[in-house]
Formats: C-alpha cells, structure tokens, sequence
C-alpha cells in the first residue's frame, strides 16, 4: 500500500474508532451505566465490527488485538466522554455532550470509514476476487459494533430503525469495492462522503424506504 | 456424494431458504421495518445459521459466500413478501400472505432442512466421529438463523419460546446422524419428515415439556 | 503442566460449570422455560464463553466439542436444578433453591474460574507474549456464557446491570497473566479468590464505580 493511501486510512480509522467509541458510550449514559459499563460499551461499537469481520476471515487474532493503538483510543474516548458529560451535569448544563446532528454525521463518518475498511481487510486477506463476500464484510465492519452495543444494551439495533443505515453502509462498500483499484486515494474519501451524505440526509429529510403500515 | 444425494440437497436446501426468508420477511414486515429492513431479516434468517456453523467449523468463507445462489434467493423471497403484503394492503385484504399454519410447516420444514444439512456439513468437514459436535451444528444450523432474527428484531428468540422448537430440530440432527450411511437419500427425508411431524403437533396439540408454573 | 496444576484446573472447571450451569437454569425457571428451556439454557451459560473463545482462538473444534465432559455436567445440572424446583414447588416450599447469596458466590466462583481458564487456553495457544488478547479472551470467557444466556432469555446482560461484574472478571484475568509463571497453582487460586471477594463485596455494599444520574 502506498504511504499516502496508508496514511488516509490511519486517519480515517482514527475518526471512525472515536466516532464510534462516542456513540457507544453515549448510549451507556443514558442507560445509566456505570463508568466501566460506558468504557466497556463504547470500546466494543468501536471495536466490535472489526473483530466480527475477522472472525469471518479466520483472521487469528483479530487485528484489534493485534494492534492495541484503537481499542485504546476508543477506551479513552468513551472515559473522556464520561469525564465531561459528569462535568456539565455538575454545572447544570445539559446532558448533551454534542449536538445531535454533529453526533450523527459522526456516526455517518464512522459507518463510511469501517465499511471502507471491511472490504479492504477482505481484499488484502485474499478474497479480492469475490465481490459478494467483500461487500458484505465492509458492511459487516461497519454496522457490526452497533448491532453488538444495540443487542448488549437492549436496544433495538439502530440498523433496523435508522433511515437507511445498512443501505448506506452497503453503498459505501460496493462504491469503494467498484473504485479501489482505479482511485485507491480518492476512492476511500468518495466512498465514505457517500455514507456521510446518504446518512445525513436521510436523516434530515427522514428518508424511508417503503413500508407497509399495519 | 451421489448425484440423486446431492439433487435432493439442493431441492431441499432451496425449500428451506425460501421458507425461512419468508417467516424472516413476516417479522420484519409486522414490526415495520423498511424494505430494505424486510429483506435484511429474511436473509440473515435463511443464511444465519449456516454461517454460524461455518464459523463453527473454521470453513473460510461461509459457504453463503462461495456459492452466492441461496443469499439471492433468500433476499429475492423476502423482497417478493414484501410486494405481494404491500399489494394486499392496498385490496384491503387481511395481511397475512398464507396461512398461519401453511407458514408454521414450512418453518418447520426450513428447520428439519438446516438440521440435516448442518450434520452433513460437518461429516463432510471431517469430523463425523465426533457425533456430539455433528449433532450439535446441525441443531446449530437449524435454529441460528431463527436466533439471530429474534435478536436482531429484539424478540424473545423462539428457540425458548415455541414448542419443542430446538428439541425438534436435535431430534432430526440426531436421526440423520444415525442413518446416513446406511440410506443416504431416505435418511434425509425421513429426518426432515420427522423434524416437520413433530413441530406441527407439537403446536397443534400445544405439546410442551414438563414446566414449573411459578 | 505439571500434574497438581492440572488437577487444580480440573477441579475449578467442573465448579465453574456447575455453578454457571445452575444460574442459566434458574434464570430459565424464572422465565417459566420448559425442562428443555432449561437444560439448553444452563449449558449454552456453562459452555458459551468457553466456545466464543475458541471462536477468536481459531481452535476448531471448540474444546467442548472435543472433550464432552463439561457440556454433559452442565446438561446434567441443569436437568438436576430442574427437579428439584420442580419437587419442592409440589411441597408449597419457597421456589428458591438455594440462597441468593450462596447462588452469587458460586457465580463469582464461575466467573473467576473462567477468567482464568481463559488466560490459560490463550497462553496455551502460543498467544502467551500477547497480554492484551489474554487478558481479553480471559474477560470473554468468563463473561462471554452469561452475556449469550441474557441476550438468548431476552433481559439485559449482567455484565452491564451488576455491581462490578466484567470489572472482577478483569481484574481476575489480570492478576492470573501477571502471576502465571512465578506460582503456577497459587494463581489459579488466588485470581478465582481475588474475583469472589471482588464480586461478593460488590454486590454486599452495593459497590459501584460512578455513573451519572439524569
């Protein structure tokens, strides 16, 4: 991999692992947990995906424990939004660390990011040529912490009750499985600009697949 | 395998896809999920067990990713669930697409289906002396896509929940267990009938174990 | 490992599963399962964390499925459990077994006992230079029975409700990796010791890390 593409996926998983870290934790203070619990679940949304996708690759041990630098950050991340959500409370501010919105496309940022990475992992473990099995991996990555800190913390999984979550996640993936060779660089910013875009304004717009109302 | 073997496995397996993408689909569709949602559930209902086995067995990738026709099938099923519900509720015609019970058979043949299938997998994997791991991931196979929709869906898994559910499903891994060798192509039929038999008057006649009412 | 050692590890295993056994099965009461409820129950919380491990080990089979042994005492114990309920119900005695305190010593007992079994498969898989991936797989193990049992009778995980549940668990695997090589057998002892304490006087003086109140 050249150092230039090498370095925008370092970044982007930075982004993607603190984004995701933030969304866990969050959820684990409104569910009250304690700072263990906030620590514990947003580690897992961050690192959850990934470890998933290795299963499913046989990859032995999954690369998180491999390389600790982004379960540590996603720890930190989640005790930093602990420390300073307690701070607010402290002051009388509002829960609300951040915005909503900025919440979301953060979460849209670490959706794009990881489905990117999923179909990479699948492609660099040698699995290129199935295009089924790559595209289904970055999805995998992608939704896969969520769908485990939804199922830990009793929720129902967001990827059944966002707007277009997985959708999003599987166009992000099948974009930068189609790009990768052609625009190694600008593929991964393409494709997760897609997940960004997709989310948000599916948020905004509350964008809904049809649905049978009952 | 034998070519009339591997016909009926096919026929079989097709059958069982199909019926679990719909009981998949239904779900989806009575808590309101979006299209994509519907198609969503009803392919990890038909693929999830398999996967989970494979996983199980450390057969990289799944075989739902080497052999793409079942994965369609199961979505192309819950997208025509889908239409037809949706074309119904437009007649103002009663929801429910087939009968209860024509729908509760055919999971039950999906469930007798995987059960065998799963057995089979794992004698073909090598390790037919080991009848307790045998049996175990075709009971696997049989009711973990069954698990996963419930948990995904955030309802009460019906492996606890339905009569003689799970039970079934090891009744017919353990009888194709038995049998294979000596009459490869019955004992498969014969498991599945024995599978279906049993679910359907077990909740015809709401037969259930020994329970300890609190 | 040295013959003492093996037997301090047998020996802890068949409690640790026994006790994880007996929590599955009473929790499958509560929820009014079927015996069969609760046998599957009791033995996917005595053999779960065992096999998610082996999962993220790439150890195929699981050892379960290897050495039938556990999964049997776990089978056995929850029939047993069972019956006994079942027997003291018929004599309008109180449903409870045993001691609510008694029944949480044991499941810290559990709990400790696969954290370190856990540390112990991952060292032995020649991940032993890896402390972050021990110590993980330690914290699975333990953890990984009780989380499957929750999230399969639908109520929300104890690693997230409990005073200090993941915590001692980690604290457990922790002190075993450090202490592994100097004093073979006195770890095992004195980590499954460290965890009870933890956990009993957790749940005793309501301990609780801090948590933010809405």
């Amino acid at each position: 991999m050249p150092l230039e593409l090498s370095i925008v996926f370092f970044i982007t998983e930075l982004v993607g692992t603190i984004a995701f870290s933030i969304s866990g934790a969050m959820l684990a203070i409104q569910r009250q947990l304690d700072l263990f619990g906030v620590v514990f679940l947003g580690s897992i949304t961050a690192i959850g995906g990934g470890i998933t996708r290795d299963l499913l690759l046989g990859q032995i041990p999954p690369q998180s424990f491999v390389d600790y630098l982004y379960p540590l950050i996603a720890a930190l991340t989640a005790a930093l939004v602990f420390l300073l959500v307690a701070l607010r409370q402290r002051r009388n501010k509002p829960l609300q660390l951040i915005n909503d919105g900025i919440l979301n496309v953060f979460d849209a940022a670490g959706l794009g990011i990881f489905s990117v990475i999923g179909v990479q992992s699948t492609v660099q473990a040698g699995f290129g040529s199935n295009a089924f099995f790559c595209v289904f991996l970055g999805m995998t990555t992608g939704i896969g912490g969520g769908v485990l800190r939804d199922v830990l913390s009793h929720a129902t999984p967001a990827v059944l009750r966002k707007h277009i979550y997985a959708l999003a996640s599987l166009a992000g993936a099948l974009c930068y499985y189609l790009l990768r060779t052609r625009m190694p660089t600008a593929s991964v910013l393409l494709s997760v600009a897609l997940v960004v875009v997709l989310r948000v304004l599916a948020s905004h717009y509350r964008w809904t697949l049809p649905r049978i109302s009952l």
